[in-house]
């Protein structure tokens, strides 16, 4: 099996499952039981916390977990602006976000807010100007994400970040989902405020995420109940995915710095190889305007479920946009708003990788996939 | 090891971990990806779905998965009177709901919703009558517990939800978080509209949870996205938490009334025991008002605390309040609803059992409580 769908989800690191496993045996109890059986849980909770902070180079306290990255985006987008409705009803987001940040603002619409969604340009990247024309003096939350999940154009954060610098009134969030492990992004002095990640994309378990929370940012909770995590995220705490993700967290961030030039090396493979295809038509940006683990490129004239189901016969995994939106009818949206015509982007792939990911598996993956074109060419005329 | 804190949490099954393990390696794949891989997974979780739906006769499009008892009861609460806020801005709630009812409810109405909170008598019941004075034209929603967390008492629900049936324009919420399993409850022919329960406290792993919604009743997601679980809980589905639930699902419905029974009668020996010790007031009621796997009561002269952690001692484990509120200082708030003093209510302990919860065990625990309380009356004089 060649598995080149890591941006949909990953597999889980086998120790992952092991410090799972002997977690949810061994430290049942709920931390927040009186007896000592909790407080060993409530103890592993904060080591958890602390390892998660540092490694994010941020404060335990500035830690929340949550089941994921749809939870970190909601929270973080409508917990702001709940939080800070009296201050001002305007929020900035791109046209290209994800759905779980997409749908929440659109779900704010209709309760009253003002949403302005900045377009990109041809290679999916929001201009600073934009930026700079929509923001104003009402916007409170200004949430973009860091790498598209569909075509991996890195967002102009640093540069936002910036300029919201000396703008207390204006909360910063960053969907980091895609870009987390894949392109650094120092949290610190960046001015970003609050920041989803996702376990299950690194290799974590499933319905295990992380928002950065930093100090002194409201956010008016999803989830109100007894106040766990610093009172954003009351719920019983799910210790086994908390100490797992955390595990996966240190097991890619040790290798952080290998692992992109690697994916690096091997997005360049890819690039290399797709222009021995005839009528491949690639839309990711190169390098540095592009995160390293995704490619994502149309076969004129092979619509792209067919091309997908082609792979699949030799057990070759890939996808056609975003998988949250893959079963939608139609084109994808970020492609069209990127200026990709329908019928090239309703025959776009995405390519996304793993640090695992093989030079051999790309070779053979391109192998195969310059096969299928040209048999589904033949099909198709 | 006695463990008799088990409304706080429980010890997940075995075979729930080996499930959990074999999902998260053989399926990791993302339902929601068009490739073979997210179909295998996306049938498994079909499959699941139906399975809870057969075991708590619904419709498995009335079963939404979630991360838990919290999310379920903000989901219904939030959800239903954003949703239907156009109709009606009154809510009906107990006063003594657990706090992720309690403290949604708050939230509602900062934004401008009202809610009547309804009293209960000594044993910690709300009476009909008084639900009946409060309900109006404009009541959009009525969220009650089944079985309460700290008492066990179990709620009218059956009566409210006859006088609910005939009221379309009313949505009726029951929190059964604590009563699963250990009190029978039909969903169907029962006029429940929505019904939270929580797989960690039927020995599922922590971070699974299921709403039932009933056909007809629209909720405004708190996760918008993607639009998993029926557009009511967007998210990439947590399958091996999903598949860990179910397995736990059945597990316990497989052997639910000698379960009960077995509780029941294991109540009554504690009932019986705690006689026998001075000073112990019992603020449980008899069956069949409580719920069987619950025992609250209090030694008067001795603080809560002391008594949690005297037993700990002897590996005996059992709270104070609900696990939710027991680092917060003061006394139960559902003791005080009840007219119990703050003093006695500060002197109060809960035993809380499961269906592995042995005979031998309750007789070491009366006995170890007997002398614990003794040595503990000298000490307090």
């Amino acid at each position: 099996m060649i598995y080149l769908d890591n941006s949909a989800t990953t597999k889980p690191y086998p120790e992952v499952l092991d410090t799972y496993r002997t977690v949810s045996e061994r430290y049942f109890a709920n931390p927040s039981s009186l007896h000592s059986l909790g407080g060993v849980s409530e103890h592993l909770l904060s080591r958890s916390r602390e390892q998660a902070a540092a490694l994010l180079h941020a404060d335990p306290d500035e830690v929340v977990f949550t089941s994921g990255g749809t939870e970190g985006n909601n929270l973080a987008i409508k917990g702001t602006a709940f939080a800070y409705r009296n201050r001002g009803k305007h929020l900035i987001a791109t046209s290209i976000e994800h759905a779980s940040a997409g749908n929440a603002f659109s779900q704010l619409e209709e309760l009253g807010f003002e949403v302005t969604y900045l377009p990109v340009n041809h290679d999916g990247r929001v201009a600073f100007e934009d930026f700079k024309k929509a923001y104003r003096e009402d916007t409170i939350l200004v949430s973009i994400m860091h790498v598209n999940n569909e075509v991996g154009t890195i967002q102009p954060v640093a540069e936002i970040g910036r300029f919201l610098k000396d703008k207390p009134k204006t909360v910063f969030h960053v969907d980091n989902v895609q870009g987390f492990s894949k392109v650094p992004l120092q949290l610190r002095e960046s001015g970003i405020d609050l920041c989803t990640i996702s376990g299950h994309k690194f290799h974590g378990p499933k319905g295990t995420g992380l928002l950065y929370v930093r100090k002194g940012i409201q956010l008016s909770p999803l989830f109100a109940g007894g106040g766990q995590e610093h009172q954003l995220r009351s719920g019983t705490e799910n210790l086994p995915g908390i100490c797992g993700m955390v595990k996966a967290l240190r097991m890619t961030l040790a290798h952080e710095s290998e692992g992109i030039a690697h994916l690096r090396k091997l997005q360049n493979r890819l690039f290399d190889g797709l222009k021995q295809i005839d009528n491949a038509v690639v839309h990711t940006p190169q390098s540095p305007l592009s995160s390293p683990h995704i490619v994502n490129v149309s076969f004129l004239g092979i619509k792209s479920e067919v091309l997908v189901h082609a792979l699949e016969e030799e057990k070759i995994y890939v996808s056609t946009k975003s998988a949250c939106s893959s079963k939608e009818s139609g084109a994808s949206e970020i492609l069209k708003a990127m200026g990709v015509s329908d019928k090239e982007a309703e025959q776009a792939i995405r390519i996304s990788l793993a640090y695992e990911t093989t030079e051999s598996e790309i070779d053979v993956f391109l192998k195969k996939l310059a096969e299928k074109v040209s048999q589904l060419k033949v099909v198709m005329k």
